[in-house]
């Protein structure tokens, strides 16, 4: 799969593309992921790419013609563009798990006060990372790139990805690691036992309940087993 | 104000703490963003910070004692501790304003499986970007100072922050630069007039059909002046 990204400050991407799971990711070939610098696109002298907005107002807009090029450049049949912005749409796990199937992704990143609107045609999906104002298009780019890479075949080991937090529905049970005691703080009894069972039971029964406790708006997505609605109820009944 | 991060990945910040409104903040004295290597507080052989799950499970946690040492270390009473984590409350605009108002923000970033469960005492609150998985906490880390800070007095322009799309509930309107016709696609005749009334209203306007198509979700959170109702009303009764 390709996600290639077009922006102003292709730098801001080096240490995302050269760690951990994304770098693998593409030394293996399973993603190809690239930053495009869409100043290479402007016929401006300096390679001007903003000016300021018709009819008045604060700041510099990026202008419509580099991205106009960059897209015919760019794209082919098969590509989706994107672009990031707090007009799109929230972004969320259901999102990336289709944006995984689609055989390339181009997107767009906007800065200063925005893009010029004539860009909008050109664009498949906007897309918001959040409800939060951000200086640019860069950091929802690589969260859209990471989220979506994690779900490329290949990318991360199955075991791993099954695990994640979210990914069924539930918030993960608490985990503890090595050593046993420290300064006082200690692990619970049960995962020292190793009777897995217990262990299980404990784990369903602590993920049910950090939800309720940190996430309850979760819960209404969740379609429940028998076991769950069963734990739904005993710990409504007690420590809840 | 002072934002301090705790990563095993300090690098992944270099790019953000050197482009645009981030860098002058920093240079100009209005925030001071720091990166802390985790592994400088672990005591093991080569600086390890993680290990295998008691109780069994897949992959690597983080460990407890370097957390609870760098916090030791880095924590004054002035010091709100954030997670990042998927169990945490959504972030939002109201929540960036809230932490705009901290003297001392530390924001740990998770990484591999989890962290040990025992750091959770330390933490004042955990907070989620979205509802997606990431490879780890330093997209939401930069994500949270970048909100943040474009918040902190002298940081950006008045001007400029007060036209942030969402910062007034509603999304904004289209926005146009030079060249007034590219390849066939032009620019509205309404924003050419300089007839300044008309396009405040055509403005508003748009922004209330934009709102409306693009993020029906937001109107419930706004307040309407009478000039809103009126622009609402039309529009229902005519084009959207």
């Amino acid at each position: 799969m390709k996600i290639h990204i077009l922006t102003i400050f292709p730098d801001f991407f080096d240490a995302f593309l050269h760690t951990s799971i994304i770098k693998r990711g593409i030394e293996d070939g399973y993603i190809d992921i690239k930053t495009h610098q869409l100043r290479d696109y402007s016929s401006l002298k300096h390679n001007r790419i903003d000016d300021t907005p018709y009819g008045g107002g604060a700041g510099m807009l990026m202008m419509f013609p580099p991205f106009f090029e960059a897209i015919k450049t760019l794209k082919d049949d098969d590509t989706h563009i994107i672009m990031t912005s707090p007009q799109g749409k929230l972004f969320d796990q259901q999102k990336a798990i289709e944006l995984a199937k689609k055989k390339h992704i181009l997107i767009l990143c906007g800065h200063y006060e925005g893009i010029d609107a004539r860009v909008e045609q050109f664009v498949d999906e906007e897309i918001s990372i959040g409800n939060y104002v951000l200086t640019g298009g860069e950091m929802p780019a690589m969260i859209i790139a990471d989220a979506v890479s994690r779900l490329v075949p290949g990318v991360i080991h199955e075991e791993s990805s099954e695990t994640d937090s979210l990914q069924n529905g539930w918030l993960k049970y608490p985990q503890y690691t090595k050593p046993e005691q420290y300064e006082g703080y200690g692990v619970p009894e049960v995962l020292l036992s190793g009777h897995h069972q217990m262990i299980e039971t404990w784990r369903k029964e602590q993920s049910v309940k950090r939800t309720i406790m940190k996430r309850p708006d979760l819960i209404k997505g969740i379609v429940l087993t028998d076991e769950e609605k069963k734990i739904l109820q005993n710990v409504g009944k007690k420590d809840v």
